[in-house]
């Protein structure tokens, strides 16, 4: 403890394109109620997923300058955009402090449920952003794991654009996300997959929707809970806990202006968002050469 | 004409959050065939319908050093947000370059149809996103011209933040838009507008689901063909029109991938996008002090 004696009181750095992070926020808070977060939403480049990898790439560089600049002990990709796009930059970047985001621990959840099924082939199905879906990266690692561990995978992809918006707008319930989902996972229904990875840290609040249009079998998870268990897991190995009796802060950061987080934060979460800083991203973006 | 020798072939210059203002430039390619165009469109910050008005402002302004640096003869703002945001910055910037923004025009086109009634009483509806709605700028430039005309007029406005996305989906007709709509205009029709004004530029691809949900009598204007009648006005005005047999050329600009706005275009509009040019933006932002 005594060599960790300032490290482990630092904050745990996130961030998101916008307000999605927010759903990781809340689980990394349920199970590390102790800690201090520094959430970073980027509401001036908000969606990423229909911007470029390239563009999302250059956000996630100039978001992770920002949060090392607040000497956070680690730091959590909450957005599948940008972990498809920039996990490996952002690491790089950070290191020696440790990176986890959100797609690793979604295909870990979907292992996990496919692990205690009886079956020798198992179907997989995730939503994501076009920019998530078309970086093939779910796929990707779900068929390395899947290899890893001797299992069969089918995996089939469907890109949700509007779900977002929909989030956002608070329309989490009710017949025009019903059709939505209706409209995007048609196919996904026809592939009756065992689970589907809700690949976008929004689509927790459609559950409910994106439940109703799969078959009753099908299983959906996401990558908050686990996620908030590896980072725990991961404190408390390097010893950065922050053993204290008293709660955590959250503060929280945005690239436009307050009034906006705040007000989609509060429809959003079941968290009070009273203290919102305005950072002016530009001022951390690199410098030429 | 001598005088003008170089200036009447500059390009004109158009920008928009992204592929909204393809509609403008499509009217006004209809009404200057000969002119040359350069289409700006700022995928890396779209939406701006949610981002702040300081937001929107930095873009407009660093768009429009950069289609200065082009030589443009005219610049048009073809998104509503931002010609609610930033059109006085961008005209103080462009000087002596004249600047035509959509607002001005979709008032305009409102006044002329109500002009034509006989009533004495009238009522005005204003669509647009979140910023220009909470803007007001619709409202204070009807306010202006109608006591400038001695008209009397009752204002509401509807902020629609989905319907930009939908009409990016290329879901402009069916079920999901219909109840889309219905869901945000529902106290539009109470109201019973004489006209409304479609206040963003994605709006007249969603013009026949929006009319289903609106009393029978309620006419629908946009800026695009009066902003074209003006912009042509001018340039004969000024001696600025390019008087050429041949076609003039459009050059589209985009501050996030060619592949991104090439897709997204080709869905948009009945015009084939060829090329697309890759901006990085950051070069045209203002230096520190």
């Amino acid at each position: 403890m005594e060599i960790h004696a300032e490290a482990y009181n630092r904050p745990i750095g996130i961030f998101d394109s916008g307000i999605g992070g927010l759903t990781v926020l809340k689980a990394l808070k349920d199970k590390l109620p102790h800690e201090s977060f520094i959430y970073f939403g980027d509401l001036a480049h908000s969606p990423y997923g229909t911007k470029s990898k390239k563009m999302v790439r250059a956000y996630a560089r100039t978001i992770t300058r920002f949060l090392l600049a607040q000497e956070v002990k680690l730091i959590v990709i909450a957005c599948n955009t940008a972990s498809a796009s920039a996990a490996q930059e952002v690491r790089r970047m950070a290191y020696p402090v440790p990176v986890l985001e959100v797609v690793e621990y979604g295909v870990e959840a979907a292992l996990q449920i496919i692990g205690q099924a009886d079956q020798t082939n198992h179907r997989v199905g995730v939503l994501g952003t076009p920019t998530t879906v078309s970086s093939e990266v779910y796929v990707e690692q779900l068929r390395i794991k899947a290899k890893e561990r001797d299992i069969a995978l089918e995996i089939q992809q469907a890109a949700c654009p509007l779900f977002a918006p929909l989030a956002e707008e608070g329309l989490w319930q009710g017949e025009i996300p019903k059709l939505i989902a209706a409209m995007y996972l048609h196919d996904m229904h026809a592939f009756a997959p065992d689970v589907v990875i809700l690949g976008c840290t929004h689509y927790p609040l459609l559950r409910e929707v994106i439940a109703e249009q799969l078959p009753e079998s099908t299983k959906l998870v996401d990558s908050a809970s686990l996620i908030a268990e590896r980072a725990k897991q991961l404190l408390e190995d390097k010893k950065l806990l922050r053993l204290t009796p008293e709660p955590g802060s959250i503060d929280i950061y945005s690239s436009d202006s307050e009034d906006t987080f705040r007000r989609m934060a509060t429809r959003f979460l079941d968290m009070t968002v009273d203290i919102v800083h305005y950072v002016e991203l530009d001022a951390w973006e690199e410098s030429e050469g």
